[in-house]
């Protein structure tokens, strides 16, 4: 079939190659003209052939949003659009209200996969009405991995970006798991070689996962890690997690620890930790409390 | 080669077969005489030629205590203990000291497979000296998974139950983290089928691993796990990979609210809560926000 | 002064009563006719001198909105609007627009004090222009309690529902901190009287304080709070305050975990450890731990 | 009465000094002479009328078992010994058995109070047998406050330091609730001033302690705390009540965030983060997220 891309990045342009290998027809959009298979939103559209899908690639928020506010007025009854960026799951309802209002069909859908997608498939979690979410089913078969998984319609519109963004949040939670037991390990004398312990784990372990096996490719890099500094960013997706938990009043301490842990590597100082410092100076506790 | 085991329970019992299949002979010894090879762990020491190689695989604490007081009567100069029960590692260099005063070799062995290891093998995270680990090989040999992975000579006395330990720690907080996902996914009105959610990440993503298939086998027997109580027990490991972290000023924030999590999960009312709702009743503050 | 005050329930009613005695005139409405001075919003408007103060005192959310936008229509250019319940921070910005649309300044007061205001004085927090603030100044100082504290000016619009907010957050922590130590305390067997040892730290430690005091009363009305279930609500101060630690990246973990505490209590069962004990089930760790 | 006072530091100097204010005879020993009254135990125990009250201020661990050690072998049978110091609880118990196989009594006592001790008394939870409890009445009257409050007799040998162990516990929690809650309002720019946000707290609120006191203090002194580096120490008892909890099942996640904070304060740069940082770079998973 034939699709419209916009945003060919390094998902977008990824994923326009998966999509071609496996035969169809894709027209791809980007503000980059080199990478650029048209010159405008504009002319993308008047190439392709209706009923339209047009996926959009772009990162969240103002960028989508702004794409999203064009397509509404180029785009034509029965059209369909697919954000398959990291949009909140709030902003999905919303966009499929906009479009609606135009007689446009709004798909979401969550992308994982990362640079591996190319080559081994890329995950996806996909929300919507069901005949929106069919029309889109051989791009969905070109984009997800071989075999029986990789795939899911997760419900109402909304429910695709949900689902990655728990997926996301259980990510961040399953690396801080690895990464505390790292630390405590690499802090024992007894313990020879912790690369070599977790090299171990890849078979037969309760643990063995495709984020422990990135972690020995990462120890045989550098076995200490000594190139690195600990500071880890946050996407919007971990924040996004521990908000909806809230709202939900689900209780979610490793995840949200876990979340926390990043924003505090990323502080010179901890400006809280100067507090409890100076309460500690003003109450002399610790000064006092060694007498002889 | 030939190893005493001491200890048939579930574990034991599918060891000796796993090791027997490998070619080696094994004389195994159990408190249940319908298990045991042997009437005593007298006749076991008797019918084994030496050096010596005795396995003791008993629950830690008391029962692997005195299982190696008694072998520290029976044995002989050259003999070698391997505890490969879920010893706390600080027990470890305890037994190898009063194993030593005897001449006799001491080895920790961290075990890990459950139900599985029959088939797929054990993942094994061994401590100790050279001179008495390589001796042991054959038989790690016969329990590890083939492949190279599932084996590693972790370090000193001690260091292999140091690292099954920390590998249950981890396994805490993973196990959490699916588990905050599942119940927030569930929360939420949008999301269709969590258990097709669940499914779908078993390939192309970030968080695929063997836990998340077994979380899909559990959900396939009960979609929404209501025939079970949301009741969990922790094992020692979970705790001692605390106090580890404690004693090395590591923070633990994932695997530590996991394991709180678990005490929770247990409590029929939580006497804590008792005095939050106690302090709120005292001040007013609930009542008195809402006026009008 | 003469002050509008529109919700006259536990905290409204008070505060009527606190003014007076300080010597102002006080026009109340209530949507209940028996506590009421006027029959009908529009009625207090008619009845207030202008320029008026109107203090408004009712749920946060929709209540507080309807009422704002009601005294936008009554109200005239040069009179204020306070707003004294507990409404998000974020609210305010918008209400202080609206307000302003129509040429009447905006306030925002965050009061603390529950069922002891009225005779103690209640804690205010404050937020707004110079000018708005400065009018109420008569009635903050009725308010708020004798001596140099309990009041602050905390800066723009929205800053005095921010302070409030992370007031409440920090009593979360400290409700949290006072209930781990009572549940550890009751716990164990060599601590004869816990309520006694609590009663003892009223004076010369470091953790004497108010909610100390209240903890004592409440032990001293049930000793091991056999009549309280361990169930306790949160108000939407806590969520906000972990939200807005989120969007300012600031690590909040003993807020946090208090907030998630009171989650967990208020379910029957735990869907998240309902998911850890299906994970246990599938590869049997439990089972197999325990092999003689 | 006459008491004998080992460990004359900061603590045991000012109970000295506050003792003997009260009108009893004190012989302090100390290993600095400038500070001693006597030149050894030896002559401590012999200066003292029988039957005999010693009480030891110094550190916990190894400094207080050498004296305790000593004592044994100095005191007559009837005498009483009395651990004023940090000592962990667990410890008390062994010291008990050590001094009544010689007919020594023993009384364990956290005390608490810091510089404020001399002028406002030291809050005293003291465990141990009522008989010799009862023989220290006096001295434990001349140095707690004034006042129904400040000593707990709180149970059995060990109860004392307990009480202390978990009051510090709760010292850490609430310390930190400050903290995050000083670290957000500095965070947002509509709050002019967090000082005296800090200070209106001291009266009216829920929220108002010693801690919050001390807190303006600190802030009165260096409003920003910018001569303070974010860096917080730990001593004995926080570590003892995460343990404590974790032996019995109590779940107790505000005190351990608390912790677990101080730990992460005193890192330069974060181990697990590290590893955190190296998982994102190989699943590329931040760089692919934007696309367009």
């Amino acid at each position: 079939m034939q699709l419209g891309l916009v945003g060919l990045g390094k998902m977008g342009g990824n994923m326009r190659e998966r999509i071609r290998r496996a035969g169809h027809t894709v027209l791809g959009y980007d503000r980059n003209p080199d990478v650029s298979d048209v010159s405008s939103l504009h002319e993308l559209v008047e190439r392709l052939d209706g009923p339209r899908v047009v996926w959009v690639m772009v990162p969240a928020g103002g960028p989508t949003q702004s794409v999203i506010d064009e397509l509404a007025g180029l785009l034509s009854p029965g059209d369909t659009v697919v954000d398959g960026g990291n949009s909140r799951w709030t902003d999905d309802e919303k966009h499929a209200e906009q479009l609606a209002a135009h007689g446009i069909g709004f798909v979401d859908a969550g992308v994982s996969g990362g640079v591996w997608g190319l080559e081994n498939g890329y995950a996806l979690m996909v929300g919507g009405e069901k005949e929106h979410v069919e029309r889109l089913q051989p791009i969905f078969e070109a984009l997800k991995p071989e075999g029986p998984y990789g795939y899911v319609h997760a419900g109402k519109v909304g429910a695709g970006h949900f689902a990655k963004m728990v997926h996301n949040g259980i990510e961040y939670a399953m690396m801080q798991a690895y990464a505390e037991g790292w630390e405590l390990l690499e802090k024992v004398d007894s313990v020879t070689s912790v690369r070599e312990v977790f090299r171990s784990w890849q078979e037969g372990t309760v643990i063995r996962s495709w984020l422990l096996d990135l972690a020995v490719d990462a120890l045989d890099e550098d076995e200490h890690l000594e190139k690195l500094r600990g500071h880890a960013e946050d996407s919007g997706e971990g924040r996004w997690t521990v908000e909806a938990a809230i709202d939900n009043a689900v209780p979610l301490p490793a995840i949200t620890a876990s979340l926390f842990a990043r924003f505090a590597s990323r502080q010179g100082d901890s400006p809280q930790m100067k507090l409890i410092a100076a309460l500690r100076n003003q109450f002399g506790g610790h000064a006092v409390e060694s007498s002889q």
